[in-house]
């Protein structure tokens, strides 16, 4: 490919509009183009990106048995009422009727469309088990698109579903789709990729792991133990703690807080630590506005996704009226009385001598003794693991907190779709059964983009050999110069006739305008030509990301090229 | 690949929704399962297929200088209004608002979408010509989904666009894509396809054409001159007619004629020919119900793309009211008095002594001279060209007119798009010009449906080996017997180990059952271990198509399918 033909424009600038870097270089480089929130066309470059991910995804999947298929992007709503989800998914799914008013959906995963296609085929126990996947587009229609390819609306993925006949089954192949997922992102660049434990979500099974790149403009918070090999998303990390109770409990006393309402404030008036606060966090249904109200202790955050899947409907932060009979600000355990789900973290379990709202204006108590006051309390875990925090796995408080991509994950479903759309086997008994599913996922786009996150400098991206849009960036420095430009044109068709993928520029433009365009292109070995080097009998190799750099005799340059490519594969 | 493993039924009896054989085998074979109307899902062997044709025609557009680039299924309906085509597509596309309320639509073409990415970069003439394209899913709300895989909502197409700084550039690249077309169906095994002259409907531009396939089941008609190579679809043929008008004209008399309407036997009644009649079709504009009279020779028929392309709007057959103004029946062109908008076909041109309706109930009229009686009127081509018909290019009466598929087309757009999105470039006098478009695109699953439905026969496809989901078929008959088993394992590694695509059936099923499974898998070259064929130290490999079958020796099986495979590719 001449790099003169290449559709798309490379400018220095970097565009208000981008937050990350990968945002900002891939919009620099001329390899993608916003046409709407969310919703990018491609250019060249980054197909080719995007490509070669897909190729390794595809042998991956092949390599432990996958089959790859192809679901629809639009399909009709009656499966999506089949599985509940019509009704269970909010906005996100988009949602319309077509010219003979049929209610179709656009689809933004698959399982049920999976079901659909293999529930005649999985009769009976001998055909598993089977995994097939597509590389497809889907859509979703995100409130908050954000960071270019990383949070966008619409997105090609593999998605991949596995059925099996038994739990053991699934777990073995869930395992062996793990490996494969650790060999995709080493073979793409990222072997630095970790699993965590994360939260199902709307997905339904109870297993599940993401695969994180950590990096500070991930979206989500990644509890990891420095002493164990415990991992988790915040959202689904248990919190842990160790409640002491002081040996002798104080009298419960109510003490007059005027226009004091935040926990900050009441613990500075009492003079006393957040930690020995009940602080109440209250939420709304969205289904009716019925209200909830949290009760945990004063230092912690409410985990809203452990809060959530505790009451299997969709919350929002409430809306506290004058009518409700809740008093803002005053809120406490002790005399609460209203049509309200009342619940309790575990970190309140047992403790005594607590400061909390006396639900009577401007009035708080102090001495609350869970134990002796709110004797009926059930604990349930709801809170945010923190920075510091007991690891629930090895027990020493090791967490730390960071920041991570989430570029793909894997789920044990269980059988929530094959029992709602009614898939059955006959196992060896000749006993009816559902099937048990995992699902798989990586979105192509996504990791294109945290690779170049991983992998650039402020010039433009460092693409791994094997993702890289070309293998060798060929440029003719002063290609006015006939010499330069006939040996020039002849290393690029010698390249290309090994089999090498070649960017050649050989426009009539600065050096440094050329440099910096290959910056921006990013791949990973460049080729320079030019009069100086000519005079000498050589060619300049250099590696994108500077590590390496020598000269070739003109006359072996391709071969010292292939060696190259042959060593860093 | 394990036969054993492959997701998917396949049966022997014909579904009775399925009204073709691609459709039909289709489905026995396990290749798709129907959604919704329109929309399929793809097992793996049409994934195969369908990935060995997009490779092909990827091949075959970066040979011609393609850039592969993707553009969004969702698109904001905002490009669309720029083009105008927002408002003048109907209910094939679909549109709808998303969370915020923003309008978007599916796209079902990208001519928009490919102004929109590259309309910043063509900014000077030295960056034309280029061409992008890319392989993509699109959604086109049909009335009438058909034929399985021929006519659905739901697609996969190859769509390319191209952009030219002058009309003899876009040609010269026109018939570059067209020779590049020619090669795509000759390289998926249709090399009987034909280019025709087509209408370019809601494209805009003027000259384009279709690829043909000729076949029973097509849904387009197609024009061929047998006496030289024009060929046009019926939509886009010029109907030439050699007008005789008698030496005398008969003087115009009302006849009365009760209780007879249709032209037959109106024609019947004064005992004349069709040919000698003037016959009134009667259309409505769709937006405001205005009526349309056109008059053509009463045995020809109206071609509504030429009606619809000259009016510049969509219409429909008219409903006649009693209040309209219509004498249904008797509708002539003398005194016909009304709102109506009045067209004369050329059929009717210098014609004389013709029977037509008097616009009065119960009469018509004979000795109608259209020079003498409708001095005024103008005329133009409206009708369908017929079998027999005058040939527009050489002129003899040599039309046929035959069924086609339209496998591909390809468009000269000139500069609708452009013009109406802005987008210019500056010449090299520094002058400001608008770019000339072409586009050209290909349906994947419909040319797989093509294929299977030129290469079949009753017992399932034949596949073409560039095109096969797999190359070599093996089947071990009798693997219950340790040394079928073992040899056919050991085929299938040295096969494999070499490269060749294997579907291998190693099922204890009859030979009548695997046979049967490989006919509907249609793979081109089949293996047969049996224990029959091992006494003999033989294995068998015979064609899908039945016109080669020959021994191997056990020890050379692996060089002859070897062999087999390089001959036919």
């Amino acid at each position: 490919m001449k790099l003169e033909k290449l559709v798309g424009n490379r400018f220095r600038e970097r565009p208000s509009d981008c937050i990350v870097d990968s945002h900002a270089l891939m919009v620099r480089g001329g390899y993608m183009k916003g046409m709407a929130n969310g919703i990018f066309s491609s250019y060249m470059p980054l197909k080719r990106v995007t490509r070669k991910i897909e190729q390794i995804i595809r042998e991956e999947m092949d390599a432990i048995d996958g089959q790859e298929v192809q679901f629809p992007v639009v399909m009709p709503a009656s499966i999506w009422q089949e599985s509940g989800r019509y009704e269970s998914i909010g906005k996100e799914m988009v949602r319309f009727n077509d010219r003979s008013g049929s209610p179709l959906v656009l689809g933004m995963t698959h399982e049920e469309a999976a079901v659909h296609l293999v529930r005649d085929y999985g009769e009976s126990y001998v055909k598993y088990p089977f995994m097939v996947y597509q590389i497809q587009t889907k859509f979703r229609d995100e409130a908050r698109p954000r960071a270019g390819l990383i949070r966008v609306r619409e997105f090609t993925m593999k998605d991949a579903y596995s059925f099996h006949t038994s739990q053991e089954d699934l777990e073995a192949y869930y395992d062996k789709c793990h490996k494969a997922y650790e060999r995709i992102y080493a073979r793409t660049g990222l072997p630095e990729v970790i699993s965590v434990a994360s939260d199902s979500g709307m997905m339904g099974g109870n297993i599940s792991h993401e695969f994180m790149l950590l990096s500070p403009i991930g979206e989500d918070s990644i509890a990891i133990c420095s002493e164990c090999d415990y991992r988790a998303n915040m959202e689904a990390a248990e919190c842990i703690l160790d409640n002491k109770r002081e040996d002798v409990s104080e009298e419960l006393t109510l003490v007059h807080t005027l226009n004091i309402h935040t926990i900050e404030d009441v613990c500075a008036f009492l003079n006393c630590d957040e930690k020995t606060s009940c602080k109440a966090v209250v939420y709304q249904r969205n289904s009716d506005d019925h209200y909830i109200v949290l009760f945990i202790r004063g230092d912690l955050e409410v985990n809203e996704t452990k809060l959530t899947n505790y009451l299997g409907c969709e919350i929002h932060p409430a809306v506290i009226t004058e009518e409700c009979g809740l008093n803002a600000g005053y809120i406490g355990p002790v005399n609460l009385k209203g049509d309200f789900t009342i619940l309790y973290d575990r970190s309140l379990e047992n403790l005594n001598n607590l400061s909390c709202g006396a639900n009577i204006c401007e009035y708080h108590y102090t001495g609350l003794d869970m134990r002796r006051d709110i004797a009926d309390a059930e604990y349930h875990d709801f809170a945010k693991i923190q920075e510091g925090g007991i690891c629930p796995h090895c027990g020493k408080p090791a967490i730390t907190v960071s920041r991570g991509i989430e570029v793909g994950n894997i789920f044990q479903l269980g059988t929530k779709y094959t029992k709602s759309m009614n898939m059955t086997f006959v196992d060896s008994n000749g006993d009816t059964q559902y099937p048990i599913m995992g699902c798989y996922g990586i979105g192509v786009g996504r990791l294109a983009a945290s690779i170049c996150e991983a992998h650039h400098d402020d010039f433009g991206p460092i693409w791994p050999l094997a993702v890289a849009p070309w293998q060798v960036h060929l440029c003719a420095v002063r290609a006015d110069n006939a010499d330069v430009k006939e040996y020039a044109d002849k290393l690029y068709e010698d390249l290309q006739n090994k089999g090498v993928e070649v960017i050649y520029d050989d426009r009539t433009v600065s050096a440094g305008v050329m440099f910096s365009d290959a910056d921006l292109i990013g791949v990973p070995f460049r080729v320079i030509v030019s009069p100086r080097n000519m005079k000498q009998n050589i060619v300049e190799i250099a590696s994108r990301d500077k590590s390496f750099s020598a000269n070739a005799s003109m006359n072996t340059a391709v071969d010292e090229v292939l060696k190259l490519l042959a060593k860093a594969e």
